[in-house]
């Protein structure tokens, strides 16, 4: 029995859970991991108990290495990305997929020219529910889209405390909050209503306009309370919260607000979809149910259940309505149908998966929704 | 006993309601009905048990009525509000106070003037724990207030053959979404967040640009379907899904989005308020409990009970909880507190319930919003 | 227009209620207020604006006066019901009718043998909902009945320091949680689901054992503290929590659990019947909605809106789906059906309204119950 | 990088979530599969990408297997996992441990004799919420037990065309709800509240008494109706639907519902413990948030994140609040530590992980159930 040979880049959040999900297949095998150094790589690998410990070159020469996901901080993402695509190698990008439209815009030519499978891991896409959405507006359950209502609420930087290389626009990028979270739920929409933003309008706001970031590791301080002067002050320049009004190739609108210094929601998309047939709304912190609106008789709450859900959603769900399933599951659900076509060899025609073209639209929403906030005019996506 | 002596004009919706909520006071009678003949006014004052039927001026001419509910469509409040004041008698006013912002100017100086007590149906504070919210934050339990994200989502216009007064601007005015159910809304988040709204910027939405009007009279063909030569095409010019962005004068943000056309929502308005302590979520269409967010502990659901809100929200409540109190319910309790004014005889300095000021203010904000929706630019409000 | 003249007869938690809930109909009018003292009676009838204070011999002495409700501690209930029917007066009693099955058995002959209206105010009946579940059995919607879940949750008694004389079974009768609470469920359930109790299994528990009484008035002590020799100790000997197997008449089972010192449940009625179409589940503490379980489809959530239930419910219904309406409510729709007997002058043959002969199934059921937990076998109901 | 090697028996519902689970962990390895035929082993083995396909003999004879996973029907566990244990291997075996109590006595002694690490798979344990009720109650946070409700409710069975060996008391065993899904939830209550049952008693309802068993293997007839002569009825004689009346050591009571039958219940196993402190609800359909309520103040819901939870529960949680984790996790979480301790050689003193002693407890009082059903008397947990 022959499995896909995968290496995987970066050790932070998102790394382990690629790992993770990626072992629960039963025809890929995680054999390499990457860290900065040898000698953080072998200490990883050893705790996460793959093989072979490598830098990043190393993990480029691997000749049996098939794929590559690049799970390290924002502005690496094209970098590395380029250089697994000029090996030869099925690459699989953190979002988002560079920190300049550019640097996106070369990616997408380069892996279209190689041939070679590309994705970016819009892993909410892969809550069944979020397919079902899909499909149903396939089908014409939902009618015309009428209007779209979004929000993406978390509290991991309500204090001025809270620090990350996430707040550093050399590392993360030009937009925070819109690029962490907004993105993912600007990508649900288009994904799942299937209309285009033509245009965008938007308002940002900076809550903590300075920020104490820590001065020493802050694992050493877990636990304890960190002083005065372990602090430095760091003025912040993107933003906390965000509203983006937006307007649709079908000539309707919606909106979409995103925090991250929202008190109690930890990480909360909730996505609402007016139609002419129903009203469809979605929270991904109970993503096993959605709620389906109507006019003339009762609401409904569809369960996340093989037997409930259209057949083209079926393969994404593993357990029987009311076994819950989670985070973890859709980033197995979506790699299941990247190594299915890794095993093919090639990029499908219409992948199922989000690829580069995606982690590149993506990024030319997000510049259209800086440039409004700049203009204070409305912006259109090009 | 004595008791306040009142009269009620228009028979449609909200006037029965406003009979009703007014019978349940010990302290209140209701009198007079008023409509648009005598013929009229005398069925349904038979048909609600009220024991004199009158015209507009047969009732400013009773000497015994202290006050008068003005429940008629929009375009006709700013002339009766008026002519009560010029009477000497209180006047409760529905919402929108004018269908335009001098006349309601006109009339907060006119109601000063007079002295009399004056008040504008912006029944929904009337929630306890509407109050609740506007008690915390007042107390500082909220802290600085970070963003406000709220919608107010109904399906009662869903269809293009759904019609109404309220979409004709001549009788209800130039916004409709926004002045139905978006005006109460922004009351409400001025309301419980003490913060004034500076500047709006909005985008406004006709789903069915011709809605299909019924020739003859619905009531008649209740039950019936009305067949193609029914109808009559009307252009349809005011909106039915809006998204404003709002800028508070504490230098933060938020939004708010209204829909007449969201299958499923009949009549949901959420306020979600986040600050520097916590956040804070109200849905009307489940007001006995209301969410608290917090970053460091589990997050709350507050009841609608005497002995769990602030002494200064108990007056509003006549159940203990769990014993759920409604819409029919809010009105109860700001008549309570507007006839203990009337009682005073004249215009408390600092009222508890809604004056013609909160009305007038609600056409400044709307103006702006419909101003911003033309120019496509912020708009202050002034 | 001529009107219904009303007593009442007591004034503590529920006797405003009455009141409230009657001033709401356009055909009743409160005209007297009866109370343990001539002068109790006219202070509480000045505070509630009812003309007439009476004590209870005037009440019945009272031509003009066509019916009574009777609002006073259990113990009264059968004295006061029987000498009301006597005087020749419709008779709306609260629950329990009587603390004695045979003295409930001689009200309902009583009152049959007089032909005058009679009512046992089961008011929880009248959630729209509720009747929206009976009608769906009755037109099959249900289907074959499987079983039954329910259970009444609160925490009004959930400190050894919470007092009332329904703690005392001279006043109130041998069982509490279940006369209380656990009879307005069981009432829900053959209401509802059609079915008749055949049998009964119950284990009853005090937690409490002893409790303390506090020796002075407590509303003298509200927002003090109550001192040790304040209080004395009194046993306890009715039940704080029980549950109660069911056995129905078509030969399937149920269970119901009641408990009054369920921390955080203040007044929580939960129903839930499957049957072999659907689930049915209310919840009394959000009963503007249903939850419908569906095998074969999406589960629905039913919002109380005129629109959507059947037209046998429309009448319970005074607002469109999403103002919501609650406890209050159900008073008033209860004697709305009332007194339209009222005005027809008798007792309905087939009474839509819970009538005395419900109140007497109640107290059998009860004694039944309360047998079952002394034999610890299972128990018929005759 | 040495693992732990791992077989696994039985390819049915439950041995690939075993198989999947065991994978996420770093530090094991599924090496070989187990089934009825080398044929059938071999293909399952090939689909599910493990190495070694081999018969439950060939198995027992691999020197480098240390422990076996039993996801066999009921009737084989007893058999199999003293094989297991004979060959000096750990064993996790699915629930219930045997069909019959003296088997699972047996086992518990042989475990016990030979040292080896010995497993149940009662996961729902580990849901992190479910482990936070049990420190809070080892805390003191809850209080004195004043009560516990449990309900476990399914579909599956819903309709009489439904069919499984868990219908065959051979195969199954003599109960099949209670065996099948109240075990979870006894085991639950038992667990969480640190209270023993001393005495029970129940009542059995069979819903369907004949069902109709397919002649022909369903899986060939997926998306086809099956026709009238493909089935033949069977009488059914285990429970589709029971109650269950508990008394606990500390003198107080509780019960608990189970039900296959009940349409739109996917899985929902709901626990609600009232202390003196605070009522702990939780409901397995949404596992990631537990409501907490309270007499003297707001109720909570406490999301499972690991900053909020106690320190004890942290370990059972792999994403930040949430991100949700479900019913696949509940496995995972617990094969982490039931292979902490095989790597440590020996079952520990006072494990963490239900062990054989769990499994014939459940045995134990799911005996006395079924004893109670027949005498009609509360019946003894010896």
């Amino acid at each position: 029995m022959s499995k896909v040979k995968v290496g995987v880049v970066g050790t932070g959040f998102i790394g382990p859970a690629h790992i993770e999900a990626l072992r629960r297949l039963p025809n890929v095998e995680v054999l390499a991991l990457c860290e900065v150094t040898k000698e953080l790589a072998e200490a990883k690998a050893q705790q996460l108990g793959i093989e072979r410990a490598c830098t990043f070159d190393e993990l480029l020469a691997m000749k049996d290495i098939q794929s590559v996901h690049i799970c390290t901080p924002n502005f690496l993402h094209f970098k590395q990305a380029k250089a697994v695509l000029e090996a030869g190698k099925h690459v699989i990008c953190e979002k988002p997929l560079a920190t300049d439209v550019n640097e996106a815009k070369e990616l997408v030519e380069l892996a279209a020219q190689k041939g070679l499978v590309n994705a970016v891991h819009f892993n909410l896409r892969y809550y069944p529910l979020v397919r079902q959405i899909k499909t149903m507006r396939e089908k014409g359950e939902i009618g015309e889209i009428y209007s779209i209502l979004g929000s993406y609420l978390q509290d991991w930087l309500f204090y001025n405390t809270d620090y990350s290389w996430r707040l550093e626009p050399d590392k993360s990028g030009d937009t925070r909050a819109v690029a962490d979270i907004g993105s993912h739920l600007i990508d649900m929409i288009e994904y799942t209503s299937g209309l285009k933003i033509t245009e965008v309008f938007a308002d940002f706001n900076i809550i903590h306009k300075i920020r104490k970031k820590p001065l020493k590791p802050v694992e050493t301080y877990s636990g304890k309370m960190l002083t005065a002067e372990d602090y430095a002050d760091v003025n912040i320049n993107t933003e906390d919260h965000a509203t983006i009004l937006l307007r649709f190739d079908n000539g309707n609108k919606g909106s979409v607000t995103v925090s991250q210094v929202s008190a109690g929601r930890k990480n909360q998309l909730k996505l609402e979809i007016s139609g002419s047939n129903c009203t469809i709304a979605f929270n991904s912190e109970a993503p096993n149910e959605m709620w389906i609106g109507r006019r003339d008789g009762a609401n409904q709450l569809l369960m996340r259940d093989p037997a409930l859900v259209h057949g083209e959603v079926r393969p994404l769900i593993t357990y029987p309505g009311g076994h819950n399933e989670g985070f973890g599951d859709t980033s197995k659900q979506m790699f299941k149908e990247v190594y299915a076509a890794i095993e093919g060899g090639k990029q499908p025609d219409t992948p199922l998966f989000p690829t580069f073209a995606d982690g590149y639209r993506e990024l030319l929403i997000a510049e259209s929704i800086l440039e409004s906030t700049k203009t204070e005019k409305w912006t259109k996506v090009l």
